[in-house]
């Protein structure tokens, strides 16, 4: 049983340059998480055997990234009730075009809730996790409070 | 003070074709839920009232539908520390593919989790609100396992 | 096992209205298939069960057909040896460009033969799959040409 | 009160490489202008108090540009009776695709005039602006046509 | 010399039903206009006449609305120091994305503000001109407020 | 009067580094060719001038090359019976499918053939001017059949 | 030896619908014309001896229609030394933008002047072609003047 | 007669960049192929040839790779009864889109099954080619999965 609350799982190594931007958010703001390569094409079997014990191996949200004809975050949601968050990676030839389409028109019965193509959505699929986790952990949402403060604040008045 | 978990929002009132099947899902699997048309362009102060006081009001999760220039899921998730949840419905000119970009390409800081273009998205809005409501809700965890089964069980082995 | 060549799977009921075009192609051409409902989001285990026995229930070909995030060629061309071909279903929003780039975008290692988005590439996944059947029989080769050489035929030379 | 006709705000400092070409030109025309960074997202308290009162504060027009889900165009026309000119902000994975699309599809009953995408975007808002102020401003009427007459005299005859 | 402060051209006659909204809000706005059928590419003389003395005939702003390779709007501004506002119409094959492209992607130099594809930028069009209009008009932007709160009002509370 | 059988016209001095390749197979075929630089909307007197008298001037045959809203070919084709033809310019932002949508969807009644978008469009303009050229000139059909033999021969057996 | 200038091909029956505008355009300016259907799909041979044949045989330019994977224009441009135009046909799923991009990319050496999706495309095909032997006919140039003058004068100078 | 079971062919020596990756895949599974330039556009004589003749020069699988307005892979498609997988090019301004869209969209008869974009879409022609061929071929079959089985392997747990 994983004592992580977040699985942060991607389709390839290369997924990591931008999924790591999630690991990096989950970190700041204090959540225990775990990352793992686990390709719906290359792997299927592992895909499967993640996708069926994530609950019961104590993960409370899936933050899955895929690029191209990305499968991964689709097919987990299929496998678990457990909510999964999807990162479109940036792919080459169609720009996270591909990625996009194919993680976020799931059909009416099995939710992947999207966030943007490339780092700016790695790193809301983390904050969205957060919120998520926050609903029932008052810390969390004083952390993710003030991580957002932080972040207003941090926006200067003027350009120059 | 609400005593609904879930706040159904929506841009206006011919986006309720749409947004109704997310509230007919939450009654299928006995959610509490609020449904409120609330326009970023043309109620900005009643969005800027709801939003920032969605938290204080009992709400744990937002769904919010739009279509066009879709700013209103992005504008209350910039408002709240709520998961915030957003539909894209179906534009006449461009087929949603606005209101897609519109929600889902939200900068680093401010997610919206993202899903299908119409009804589907608007389905899976509601089970994505299930799901992370079941995080701490065991029986609601069953009732939204028996719903998926059903489905399972619904889809034919053979076509004809 | 089964004594079919040819299997004929889709994502849903309703995209039997387009894949009944490859199924009537395969009769015409004297191929004998068996078509199946398989869906990777609502009936995964099916279709995890489905494509690990694929091979050893004697199919030779596989042609799936699947709309929007259409992960059903895809994810069966990763768990069995044998190709597949996919048919973009026509979808609402999108017409079949979310089908199409979910399916013909595969990353490297695991190939997706993608035809045509709707009924032309549904009637062209079963005219691949004779051509695939024909390389080793010249019987099938021979009705193929012949369906071939009907369709010129049937060309007329002048529109009025 | 400013004593500026104009402001031009943006959603984040990465933004000035492009906007600062619509303050350029406003300079080259002698209008009077203010440059800040209102972001829709991450300062919706700033973006609203500057809209509400950008009218009684002296400004005659505003122009606002953003990228990916930019909202902020359109927020504050919905704040403000000023006539309001969007940049679309050429964004990584789209280019701008969905910069523009968030910005021109405004519904009706808010419009935002959008311009070009990026830099030449950037400058147009800025003529149109002065356009716009020129109406009633003889003296600014005759900069604007020495600026575009000049504009007309540079363009050479032959390429080569 | 007109009387009119606002020209609206369109392409051709079939423009008209999506134009028509933008003179019926500039009717319920007391604004006097002018409607026309000039086409850049069917009378270009007229065009070109039209945009030379538009100035001169007393107009201070000019809706143009056109579909397809639209170049009603962006000749217009080149020939014309007054601001010019675009309306995509909506075409039959890509559904207005022509007409929005062809308007809205002005070079540096040559402004047009464009609004959303259809009957919705239409309307805008009308908005945008009373803005403009309204910023040395007190009692049209009392009026222009006044349409806005009435807007505001219609918006229902809830959807059913 | 020219002496020159094809004028090849752009909208500005950058495109020239892709409409050269237009000059430069018209000088490869023979073809006598003037290149200027028309801009429709920085210099729209200079565009009537040339187009209202191209044909009285000689021209046999228009290139014209043009990016973004790109309205130069559509414009001379208005106004002028001789053929045009139009070379989308690769765009910044939008890599050209602006420019293709703005020279190619011209309304019945105006034609442009457009050619391929950036250098190979470039190329084929000259060629496509070639072929309308020598219809009436068996000297230049000759030179064409053995540009385009030569370039036949030129294609390797293997690529390595 | 056709005594034909002009051969208007279409690579199916159902293209008639919009290639008849060709036709009834190239009537309706007297210039002699042969319809035809040669798909490069079903009936290769048959394009493959149209356009070996086609210059020996009298005709001037060819006008091709085709949808889809639309190869027809570009194939017999490939075999031919005449003027190939291009009409892109709507498709069902993408609206004729595979039509459009199938027949105007075209790689250098190989040109083929294209027209606008659909109806408007096959009408100025037809003129386009006019145009191109109205520079060695004066009299079709004649006619081409009245027909492009008879359309300027209908077109009305209010829309109501 | 050729003793290769796959002939790779392509439209041009550029895009033997892409195109090598289907060689050195069949290499990698011990596959006999021949790799040849031919262009449809600039040697549609010896496309034709090589394509009649493929069936009985031995071949039983075609992988054609080419870009922009690719018409090689359909038009061999047309010429030969064999199974044809086509592989679009990535191409400068539309990024493989016109590449693809030619090749996929192939009208009901003459199917070609459709692989990526770039270098994962040659990559997986190859793959797909050696399902096929492995389907009469026990130790082909073998080969295939030992190589898949080898990229499974390959795919470490844990991205850092």
């Amino acid at each position: 049983m994983s004592t992580a609350d977040v699985a942060v799982i991607m389709g390839s190594q290369s997924d990591w340059e931008t999924m790591r931007h999630a690991a990096e958010t989950l970190d700041a703001l204090g959540i225990a998480h775990d990352c793992r390569i686990v390709s719906a094409h290359r792997t299927p079997d592992r895909m499967y055997a993640f996708a069926k014990s994530a609950k019961a191996d104590g993960f409370k949200v899936i933050i899955a990234g895929a690029g191209g004809a990305a499968h991964l975050p689709g097919m987990v949601a299929a496998l678990t009730p457990l909510p999964v968050f999807g990162v479109p990676v940036q792919s080459k030839a169609l720009s996270g075009l591909d990625s996009l389409y194919s993680i976020v028109q799931m059909p009416a019965g099995i939710p992947v809730g999207t966030l943007a193509i490339g780092v700016a959505g790695a790193t809301n699929a983390a904050l969205l996790a957060a919120a998520v986790l926050a609903i029932s952990d008052p810390a969390l949402a004083e952390r993710l409070d003030a991580w957002r403060a932080a972040r207003t604040d941090a926006v200067a008045e003027r350009p120059v």
